[in-house]
């Protein structure tokens, strides 16, 4: 019956809030009741403990089993006025599991395919973290409930065929295969053969009969024991003693009391809504508190460690930054203000890597097959690949999409932090990703080099115009364009110290000589925008620009006060970073008065409220940017030939007076 | 030599360009030689006729094997001025192939993966229009050459699924086996096998030298015979015969001049740059000519089909809306003026499609597995399966980027149009190729439901905040969003009848009330925006606002009109269309002086443009929407806890005033 009650609350909840899905929760709580009784290493006084195996829901739809089982073990966050509250408004149990909502959810999932990409990530971490600690203290298994809509969406097949490279044996995927979606039986899409997916890309792959518990562990048992990572196919049924058994109207909510009270008689159930027996609930607490002799153990373990690997250990593990890290920025851009030097700002992030990564061993690098060209790799990074897991550079193949998702996974196991690299365009693949980086704010780096036409010969597919737009328009996303190499490094250290927000880094391919010519010990670039060059005589207009476009509006200020008209040049990295600062600090920066020409090399989308000296009311302005979509010539031309030059963002402020 | 004449043009025009990718051209010549000289129907006179087989180069950035190959066979687009200036300025031979900029460019890739799903959409109206006007008059295959980047992206695995369900017999992909990326073999990455894997989907696979024209043909011979999609697997050696021969310096540009002598001179080469002896010409240009004599057949059996079949393939070819389409959407007006119905714009959307598909035999419509929640699915329509080759209805599965890379396949074949549903969230999903089709211009439909948090407890994972900013940025893309069920029959007119621009409808889970009370012969959402309720008394305040939020502005209208405050309603369903009037026009609409308040359950990105009467000059005003992340909870408890009332913008005004 253990089973059955994660079923009967399933049931209660989405009945409840008259919404949510039903069937999968029915249809997997056998799989999941096994997997938690005899697999899952897992603590319920303590679900986030480092050496825990990980719990993905990737079919985030049925969260009420999660819930279920979180509530059931024992977990204090999910009490079960939460479960009565499913999907209402302030409950922990949102529609789909939402990461930091509660302790054991590992991940927000429901975009689907994403869990078992971010698992990807867990397992990667796992191999990462085991060969810097040692297997006594990091040994752990990543489990996975994917469904056949994960299987469908093209990210699971990059999670796939980097897992399987990758040999991530401590990886085991439990598919619920139902041959069911909303449309219909999965066979009106499609046809594939799963387990030989799996295998040609080097799973091991196994089968069970989802509601034969002894099926079930004897699957799970061998799926552990491959070396490879591993798939179980748990042959099941959606919605199972239903009245929507094996349909897809058993995929949503059941909701009919009638429905219901059939199914809770089918299923044995004599018990009164969102009520678990006491002799179920106790079976459930043992289950729940099962992991916790393995996690003294490993406390004890941990504190065999030597001092100074415990105390890594545990600063990696609280996310806090290297007390050095602040001091090696400043000493770049000391020599940079010496030196000033000009370098495409891609090759300014990879000298601060230089920097920075032997002072982080939590940094985990990565790029989609554009290493040298997103410069990506710092020199002390090695590679990392079966044979050697002390790496921490991945190469992760052409596949933006499933990067992004591991590099959530990567970041939210614990212990380290994730960086990877594209051109700035494919933001586009990586975009389901990237959405969830932000919503779950978790403080991963994207690396964006080729940040505009600056491209140049690959061509309009290739150059982004809207993505700074895309982007800015995030919730919970700092985007920073810096100018030169100082900012750079200055966007690196908000980058690596970042807690709760991812942050983009859109870097030049074009080299870009250095406009902070002084040396300022603070960083600039964390205030968003700041004046960088100061009109002389009356100041008459404010030039805002952002990454490769603010030496062209350093180069108008040259031309517009050769004829006397005092012009502020203000550089402005990240526009989230300034909306952040007082409204003081704001009002200096970009007071009243002047005219304020933007020139960007991306299209004009948001410009405008930094255009306007408060909502509604504003300055005479203007943009200098790109209309459309940029075309195949070389950078120059192309800067030319659209019309981002100094001269034109000087006639624009002539214009404008 | 063939085949040589090829590599030298590659070599050339990359070293001519001093960028691009030499590699893959010269890895490739051979087969692709094979497949235009045997295979290939194809007439260089008349590139684009409608029966011809569909050739795309899904590696993209091989583009000059495409230039090459247009050129020696004598398209006239490509003339070798053309070739000389590859990569430049205005030159058709942009650095990827761009969709227009010549005629054989069947696509625009680069991006990878977009080719091999656009081919699933080439292939889909094959069958489609097979089905329909019979097989004497649309017979034709879709050869892809796709390389290992475009197999690791994760919309491959959608394509290719999706194929293999379809049993799309006519198309072949040929993968340039050359086991090299950008950052090395492609092992550091991925050792999926890649035949197993497309057999897993239902593909027949071969394999071949692809240096050997015997091996090469016999493959592609024995591909178009198997009654399923397949794959040849062609091992080749890129940038054969160069110093980078199997190599990634390989991939890219090769441009030392000793490593083009060389490299000419192991292929035997002795003609000087950017010539093609005329023997060789000649012979490429009599497989230019070879479909000539097949395409004359062809007009012979079109000529021999009835009359109003001949019109009714030629309408559907020039792409010309039925002349019945604007008074049926006129009725649907008059209708709805009557009875002021209250529905989701997602509904009327349907009852559009049941008004409007059977007048359009070229409508292709799908679901990404939401077809009862995207109402995508007109009365009228079959599903399509290769036992219901007449359905115009696609079950895409859970696979949204690749239902939209393949309707932009399906557009670009010529004949259809293509629509498809997923909620507005997944448009993330999908990105990649929807903005192919913005920079292509193909007039696809996405048909975008529960385009707010009006979505409810499903939670912030599928609740859109920041999509119509990032949809709206993007170049070339008609964003609507209806307000009611008059404004959403409007939008569907302006989608059916686009030319040169994809459309994005955003559309209501929930029930709107009908704003547009009166019947109105012009269609207003045309216009983009229009004043939907005037002001009695003096104007003091003017509301802007779109789609479920019309009828909050409207009841904000009706509270600040109680207390005497003038208010002007305008909907405003879509930016570009309005942006597109003359200005006039626009300070009609918005006039300057009132109290201007937005109000859109999104975020404010991009709105301070309407805000102020022209860039930098403005009025008072303000936004009400959404400043981060939505949450889980019915949908009328969100617009409440977000603050999106009629109440919140009333005192928006009264605080501005």
């Amino acid at each position: 019956m253990k089973a059955c009650a994660i079923r009967a609350l399933a049931l209660d909840g989405v009945a409840g809030a008259n919404s949510g899905h039903s069937g999968m929760p029915i249809g997997m709580a056998d799989v999941a009741t096994v997997l938690f009784e005899n697999h899952l290493k897992f603590d319920a006084a303590d679900p986030d403990w480092p050496d825990r195996d990980r719990f993905v829901l990737s079919a985030g739809h049925g969260s009420m089993l999660l819930y279920a089982l979180l509530h059931l073990t024992g977990v204090e966050d999910i009490s079960l006025d939460q479960i009565k509250n499913f999907r209402q408004w302030g409950a922990r149990t949102a529609g789909h599991p939402e990461y930091g909502h509660a302790k054991g959810i590992e991940t927000t999932t429901g975009p689907l395919g994403q869990g078992i990409a971010n698992a990807v990530g867990f397992a990667l971490a796992e191999e990462i973290l085991r060969a810097r600690f040692g297997k006594k203290v990091v040994d752990h298994h990543t489990y996975v409930i994917a469904g056949d809509g994960c299987l469908m969406e093209g990210v699971s097949q990059e999670a796939i065929s980097l897992a399987g490279r990758q040999e991530l044996s401590k990886l085991i995927v439990l598919w619920d295969d139902n041959n069911i979606t909303i449309d219909g039986t999965v066979d009106i899409s499609d046809r594939t053969d799963q387990l030989a997916r799996f295998r040609a890309s080097g799973w091991s792959v196994h089968e069970c009969d989802g509601h034969d518990p002894a099926d079930i562990d004897e699957a799970i048992t061998a799926a552990k024991k491959t070396g490879k990572p591993a798939l179980v196919a748990c042959k099941t049924h959606i919605a199972l003693g239903t009245a929507a058994q094996d349909t897809p109207k058993g995929h949503g909510a059941l909701t009919d009391p009638k429905v219901v009270a059939d199914a809770k008689a089918a299923w044995g159930i004599d018990w009164a809504a969102y009520e678990v027996p006491a002799d179920i609930k106790a079976q459930w607490e043992e289950i729940g508190s099962r992991g916790a002799e393995e996690r003294d153990e490993w406390s004890t373990r941990l504190a065999g460690l030597s001092g100074a690997k415990q105390r890594e250990f545990e600063r990696m593990q609280a996310g806090e930054a290297p007390k050095k890290l602040s001091a090696a920025i400043k000493a770049m851009k000391r020599d940079y203000a010496e030196s000033q030097p000009k370098m495409a700002t891609r090759s300014a992030s990879e000298k601060t890597l230089n920097v920075i990564n032997p002072l982080m061993p939590e940094n985990v690098g990565g790029s989609a097959d554009l290493t040298g060209s997103n410069n990506t790799k710092s020199s002390d990074m090695g590679v990392h690949l079966p044979e050697t897991r002390d790496g921490q550079y991945l190469h992760y193949g052409i596949r933006e999409h499933g990067m992004a998702a591991a590099m959530n996974g990567l970041a939210l196991h614990g212990g380290l932090r994730a960086y990877g690299g594209t051109f700035m365009c494919f933001a586009d693949y990586a975009r389901g990703a990237m959405r969830l980086s932000a919503l779950m704010g978790v403080p991963v780096t994207y690396v964006m080099t080729h940040d505009s036409i600056g491209l140049g010969e690959d061509g309009p597919t290739h150059q982004p115009v809207e993505h700074l737009a895309m982007l800015r328009a995030t919730p919970n996303m700092t985007v920073i364009r810096p100018a030169d190499a100082t900012e750079t490094a200055e966007a690196w250290e908000i980058a690596a110290t970042a807690t709760g927000t991812p942050t983009v880094l859109a870097l030049s391919r074009q080299g870009l000589p250095t406009v902070r010519t002084e040396f300022k010990t603070k960083n600039m670039v964390a205030q968003g925008a700041y004046v960088l060059a100061e009109a002389e005589g009356k100041r008459q207009a404010i030039l805002l620009a952002t990454g490769s476009e603010v030496s062209v509006a350093l180069a108008a200020r040259d031309l517009l006060q050769a004829e006397g008209i005092g012009t502020r040049v203000v550089s402005m990295p990240s526009w989230e970073l300034f909306a952040a600062q007082d409204e003081a600090y704001r009002r200096r920066v970009l007071p009243a008065g002047p005219v304020r020409v933007a020139v960007e090399a991306g299209v004009d989308m948001g410009w405008d409220r930094w255009l306007t000296s408060e909502r509604g009311k504003a300055n005479k302005a203007g943009f200098v940017g790109m209309e459309g979509f940029g075309a195949s010539a070389p950078a120059d031309v192309l800067f030319e030939k659209f019309g981002i030059t100094a001269q034109a963002v000087a006639d624009k402020v002539k214009s404008l007076l």
